[in-house]
């Protein structure tokens, strides 16, 4: 029997992602990244002794599933609210900026004649849209800064630009479509369609899982039958209304983030997540990742890449935190927080990988791009701490 | 997008096998036998809404290594030690009396004019050899009788069974083979090989694992290098020497069953497995049950391949156990606590289906045994025990 092949697989890449993943922690690089690379270095594009299989590629988007169930499960609805209107537009005008010099960046590079220039390029601009949260938070609690008010407000810009990017995403990908049909008018329609399906179906959802949860607190039923919903909606999103399905693992959770157990459905799917699906996910991006092309000309828009995508959410947070009355200080701070960027600039870009909109060599600057921000966030961060501190003692 | 399929098989399965496995539990019933009903039920056998596919063949495959693992994990090496050689004694007749009368069985019924009948009849014989170690400690603890001497000889017992089980199938499989070179005694030298390459390299990764434990407790390297260490054991094992991938991953368990952090690696292992992947091992052996051919001939052999089971235990066990000088009331004690068959009976079987020696009409008679065994174990057991307990007092 060789049909046991995925076992070799398997524990290659859940081991070297392992290892990788804490070499890279011990260089204070984010662990992602370090998974990333070793998908890279065992798949084709170096020593090629793991190829993708189908197999590995349903697990990868398993993992995916789990991890925006995850970021959907830990939405806090009271924190969005209370933040309000002032985050929600630093996140939206957060998100219009890098989308604008993202599509002004790629088509002078690769767009000129081509007759999807324009989505191409949005899409580029979708990728950098994101704010990970992740890396974010982490970064405001090593300063204790994490619930001040400026803290806040970058918390729930992340939080809110995630959710626009999602939308933004499955309208760029449905805008794609392809048989004439998909005009943005029904992609309009069908987004607004499906969010009803998912709030309507969401909020009997949540009584029942409310029920389950009041009944038979902390026992196994509640886990399983969440993650079975995360896959169902995720099914139907992408089957029915040609939305990706990690919107549909994403609203999943929001739907199950007021739970009293909440929690306890986050630690059993952690677990699943961490022990086996996510790194396929992440090493699965790897072995999608080619090294072929890296010519001058991808070097050098991958490095002005990096550029804009920091630039523009400085530019688009910090100059929206100023116009809606933050200080220079407090508003260059935000800014500066919602640079890093992490793995919904990976999914994102997976997802336009698969829909044709992006070519598998800009992962190289996409990878570039998240290890440069998860860097250089925490750091620019401290000093813009730094030296409101040092001004405010002075003063 | 139509790719996303598997997400609605996994969906319905994962719902189905917790809502039926919770039914049968209401029912006094073990969950497993509540899980493979829901593959009976949503699988070709009835309903047709799910059909098995080679993505829920290998998520089925690493559900039943994630049990063999924690199989082996849970092996306890003193308790092995203490009781010795009487349970070892218990255990060895304990198989060979099932493997016999099984074979016994099935030649009239099935086995006329098979060139194969020996080892077909040998595999059904398999199939009974193996006590369910979890249904059986089960029940003595309810009783309190789990670590008294007869409690003792008994879990010990089991445990040792389930090894004799492992490698008699192992045996049996490889006799099976095909090409010729197989033979007996290349398959026992394959088999000694790679116990010795497993105790070897075990007593190695043992070593390293210690020291990862010791510096890193608590972290989770540990059970993910243990999971890569059971994959790719299994992996060896069926690839190179022709030996079942799951006898793999349970001497991988057994390898790591002293280190300190083994309850801490058997607790993420099985998060991880009965988050998704063992109920699609137990709903994937319901996917492949067919019920076309349930004649009355079938039905016949199923009550009497039931009682030949469940028999075969008393005589072996509890005939071997009064040779061994237990008094006649322990020993009937000892033949009736090892009576319970459960997961490695259907793990067994899936194998041999695997392996085309035994055709998939015959998981409905090992249902009706596990069915059977699971209840009548527990009653029997208490009556023994209160009989005895009556004529203490009186005597």
């Amino acid at each position: 029997m060789d049909g046991v092949k995925f076992l070799l697989d398997l524990s290659i890449l859940l081991f070297t992602a392992k290892a990788f993943g804490l070499l890279a922690k011990r260089f204070g690089i984010p662990e992602v990244v370090g998974q990333i690379v070793a998908g890279l270095v065992f798949g084709p594009a170096l020593l090629g002794v793991v190829q993708e299989t189908d197999f590995l590629e349903q697990m990868a988007e398993i993992g995916v599933m789990m991890i925006m169930f995850e970021a959907g499960l830990n939405t806090n609805l009271n924190e969005m609210k209370k933040t309000g209107v002032k985050a929600a537009v630093i996140a939206f005008v957060g998100v219009l900026v890098p989308m604008a010099l993202g599509a002004l960046l790629y088509i002078p590079f690769y767009g000129l004649g081509d007759p999807d220039m324009l989505l191409k390029g949005l899409f580029i601009g979708t990728i950098i849209s994101a704010t990970s949260v992740s890396i974010t938070v982490a970064a405001l609690q090593e300063l204790g800064h994490l619930n001040d008010t400026v803290g806040t407000a970058i918390t729930g810009a992340a939080i809110i630009d995630d959710v626009i990017g999602i939308v933004a995403l499955t309208v760029v990908i449905s805008m794609k479509g392809g048989d004439g049909s998909d005009n943005i008018g029904m992609v309009l329609l069908k987004v607004v369609l499906f969010f009803a399906l998912a709030i309507g179906s969401g909020l009997i959802i949540n009584k029942l899982m409310h029920l389950l949860d009041e009944h038979f607190p902390h026992t196994r039923r509640i886990p399983i039958a969440s993650l079975c919903y995360c896959f169902i909606l995720g099914y139907i999103a992408e089957t029915y209304f040609g939305i990706a399905d990690i919107t549909g693992a994403y609203l999943a959770g929001v739907v199950l983030c007021n739970l009293s157990d909440r929690e306890y459905i986050e630690k059993k799917v952690d677990i699943s997540s961490y022990m086996v699906f996510a790194p396929l996910f992440f090493t699965g991006i790897g072995l999608k990742t080619s090294f072929g092309a890296m010519g001058v000309k991808l070097l050098v828009f991958s490095v002005l890449f990096t550029i804009v995508a920091l630039l523009s959410k400085v530019i688009g947070c910090g100059g929206s935190a100023r116009l809606l009355g933050f200080n220079k200080s407090d508003s260059m701070k935000i800014g500066i927080g919602m640079m890093s960027r992490g793995e919904v600039a990976l999914i994102t870009a997976q997802k336009g990988l698969a829909a044709g909109l992006l070519s598998s060599d800009f992962f190289t600057a996409i990878i570039l791009l998240i290890v440069v921000s998860s860097i250089v966030t925490p750091i620019f961060l401290k000093r813009a701490y730094q030296t409101s501190g040092i001004k405010a003692a002075a003063s």
